[in-house]
């Protein structure tokens, strides 16, 4: 029993994490994954995401137990009723989950209790390309901040390099920083 | 009463997405926003996000009722609890909903009127990366795709040029198709 409760840190099961790990770094193919969404418009801003099924682990994982709603609208300066976050919130939001997973991961394999992680991302963008309008900007946000508060059992340095290490763990920073292909099709009518 | 119902088409008010177009025109400074979210880890996977203040239109923006909660966590097989989507899955999620909306109020603008439109959104990436094992891929997606069924009163090659015009729209698409310069910093202890 001892081994089990020292198995669990920062809620991680590190055992199964490093069963896992063996067994992704034996056979690779495992390790591929396809996730998935399908969304369909509800009017105006407002439309909804249905996330459950993925690929993983050389198999179609059928193991959730429920389906994941996400909604999104606009907030109404830019023509949305408010009922959920924007587009470009989720992203953010995205974001600051995938980092916080990354460091927690990274920081049970080095044996490093957290006690707290939190976070605040905020991004500039131009609305102005967004709605068509000529300006100079892009559409997409300009820059992107994110500030961590981490307290855990290690010096403060080694708990800032932790969360500088955790960026090349984290899917939606890597996919966010250097982008990411994006193949667009329509059936129509 | 007339006018009144026959500016609102895909849901959206022309009338009221006219007017913002035109301030956005005359005083570009309204179109500079700023969006955020503040995230607090919840142990293991499982963490939330909190989105509510903006900025744009030349203020900090209070007028949301209510603050959204946007979870994440990972699917059993990497180790999660699985109780919400995983971040990678969320960044899918934003992509469908900006697209989405950049379509609809793109239609509405163009007098085109939508009775459908629904998507479905795959990304693919080695799960390597984000464990830290030294595969050959990237950590984040490899590539992502989305197809969107579109119907509405448009003939099907309208209905398409108008998705693929979205995209010079979509804030999260032009994101993640050309990345964004990301800073990390780190209060620790």
């Amino acid at each position: 029993m001892a081994q089990t409760i020292e198995s669990i840190r920062n809620g991680v099961d590190t055992s199964r994490l490093a069963g896992t790990l063996d067994a992704f770094a034996a056979q690779p193919g495992l390790a591929r994954f396809q996730f998935r969404a399908s969304n369909t418009w509800l009017g105006g801003a407002h439309n909804r995401n249905h996330v459950r099924a993925f690929y993983g682990g050389l198999r179609e994982d059928s193991t959730r137990p429920e389906t994941f709603l996400v909604d999104a609208d606009q907030p109404a300066i830019l023509c949305g009723t408010d009922v959920a976050p924007s587009p470009a919130e989720l992203l953010l939001a995205a974001l600051a989950s995938c980092l916080t997973t990354s460091l927690v991961h990274l920081a049970a394999e080095r044996g490093v209790s957290l006690t707290e992680v939190t976070s605040t991302v905020d991004g500039d963008l131009d609305a102005q390309g967004g709605l068509g309008l000529a300006g100079e900007a892009r559409t997409g946000f300009l820059s992107i901040r994110i500030t961590f508060r981490v307290r855990g059992a290690a010096p403060a340095e080694e708990l800032t390099r932790l969360v500088a290490e955790a960026r090349s763990r984290s899917v939606v920073f890597d996919s966010v920083f250097r982008g990411v292909p994006v193949a667009v099709s329509t059936i129509a009518g």
